[in-house]
């Protein structure tokens, strides 16, 4: 079939009068030139996230690209400094919500249990087991339970937050480690199918690498995953790492904090391992997996192609995609329309997949 | 919960240390600048996808903005023009798949009917019908086959091409009423829960629109729908038509044929009549619906709104974004490991809801 490739191409190019084909195939475009160009905000999206998009400034990819902490010390400053804000505005979140939380320590692991103020009776018997992000590097201890209290009270579902271990003190694989002790606790006390696993960016990359351990440690699988614009690949290689770049106002770009993260987790081991880039593993024996990006996301690319991995390996995936959305979009922006609709499908999602 | 916004939002710009947010929030930015960039090719996209991806030009938006055609005199020359490539290669693909095609007309509407060699058993008492893409203006007659083609085979499906009437001559509501013409045909000798009706491009929104027709019309709804990358609002309001201007090698900017080609099919309509821009539309009553787009694809946001909006109407609806993929990527290039993904999942999508 071979054959037909080139002049179906052809004529499509030649349909839409922008190009012509060449005959020859001989050129090689290893590198598009994008020019410039004005993008307004997005009109399909809800009016709290266009609002928000608009009373901000524009992404400013250069500066993005320097404020790199350069070495431990710098990270550590930046770390406390970004964990303060996290932390002050979790508090404050709990609160609005009437979500207690209450620390702990299952196997030698910190772990945050968060209850709403009522459990829904269809999840009286469920768990979720949350990971939150920060790019492997913020966002840990008090600071690590902004989406644990949404997903608590939205859902009405008992969470427990592991606060895994994270650089520059314990790279890579200390954080899946932390999970697996959790969760072979857990295996101990309770049904793997009446748990979920999930969290957003850095939290749901390293869901989708606990279930790779877990698999390889020949543990039972949870009942559901939740893969929230999931940092699958730590490498640089999705297309939206490349064609949202400045579009997406949260991540801006991946030649600043994000690659500097990926080394510093990483610790010498290499990016493409599974447990570190899970989009490189198999998918076999996943459970059901519950997707969600934008349009504008710097992750699109590692939650679709997640998804597809998932799918061509026979796996229940549902991916969702938001218009106009930046990277965790839904998380950051709990009161627009689409945070509503994203927590509400999660919990129609746990209901239906959960024992 | 409103109070909780601006400092979640601060944080999170602070934290990539890509901009500062705007504290009085009085600053409007309608329109974002983006710079000029580099792209290379997807490299999680297939090597065929990718290689087809490199051998060809990068687009030229500049030149696809102007080479539109001005009048009705200059529309049915660029028609004819393409539809006679279209023709060879429908012809070709049908002969070398083993599709044997039969014209015929049901209720006054041109039709084709496409047998595959071998029938599925499980498809035996099920009819696909096809609504070809082509921008509302190219791609009728002899030169509507080309996806009806690979469905047939690839499902091996019994499917029939409904070649719709349209502009210049017949602008809206032709196309639509002609759909709704063979599908009371259909409903008359079989259970619509035995049919599929879908379509790639303006086939996609075609399908789509005729569904809210027939929902008006207090017809019964069809088994099973298929959308790929549809055209579901014309008034370029998806948001991807902006951010993958230039990005999407196949459609290249909405601002050149895809502009033309929506006012000359809407014929003075309103441009968001859900019969023209299905979009708009409520969903409730919809079928399962199958929907496939790319990461590069001007029509990511036209797919993935549709599909929130009939989620959000508690519809079964399955969106697959693939890594890299332009505008009808999986139709273009049928050999890609991509095209051979979309069109068995939708066979099994297809097996899982018609009756």
């Amino acid at each position: 079939m071979k054959i037909i490739i080139a002049p179906i191409l052809a004529l499509v190019c030649a349909f839409f009068l922008a190009t012509v084909a060449a005959a020859d195939g001989g050129k090689q475009n290893d590198l598009w030139n994008i020019g410039a160009r004005t993008i307004p905000a997005p009109t399909g999206a809800s009016l709290k996230l266009r609002n928000a998009i608009m009373s901000a400034p524009a992404p400013n990819v250069a500066t993005a690209r320097q404020n790199v902490p350069k070495n431990e010390a710098e990270w550590t400053a930046f770390i406390a400094e970004m964990d303060e804000i996290y932390t002050s505005e979790d508090s404050a979140l709990a609160k609005q919500l009437s979500v207690s939380v209450k620390r702990d320590e299952i196997n030698g692991v910190n772990v945050h249990h968060l209850m709403p103020a009522v459990v829904d009776p269809r999840h009286e018997n469920h768990l979720f087991i949350h990971l939150h992000g920060g790019a492997y590097v913020v966002g840990g201890g008090d600071a690590s339970l902004g989406e644990s209290i949404l997903i608590a009270d939205r859902a009405k579902i008992s969470v427990l937050s592991i606060d895994y271990r994270m650089p520059p003190k314990h790279p890579f694989p200390a954080a899946v480690d932390d999970v697996v002790a959790v969760y072979k606790h857990l295996l101990r006390i309770r049904p793997a199918k009446s748990m979920a696993l999930g969290g957003t960016s850095a939290g749901g990359g390293l869901s989708l690498a606990s279930v790779h351990r877990f698999i390889q440690l020949g543990l039972e699988v949870p009942g559901a995953l939740y893969a929230g614009t999931p940092w699958a690949d730590l490498t640089k290689t999705g297309d939206s790492q490349f064609t949202n770049e400045g579009i997406d106002r949260v991540l801006v770009t991946y030649d600043g904090i994000l690659h500097g993260a990926a080394r510093l987790y990483a610790g010498g081991h290499a990016l493409k391992d599974p447990l570190i880039s899970p989009v490189y593993g198999r998918f076999e024996g996943f459970p059901p997996v519950y997707l969600v990006t934008g349009t504008r996301d710097l992750f699109l690319s590692d939650t679709a192609r997640t998804h597809r991995k998932l799918r061509s390996a026979g796996i229940i995936a549902d991916l969702n995609v938001y218009e106009g959305m930046s990277h965790a979009g839904y998380s950051i922006l709990p009161t627009t329309l689409e945070s509503l609709q994203v927590y509400t499908e999660l919990n129609t999602f746990l209901i239906e997949h959960l024992q």
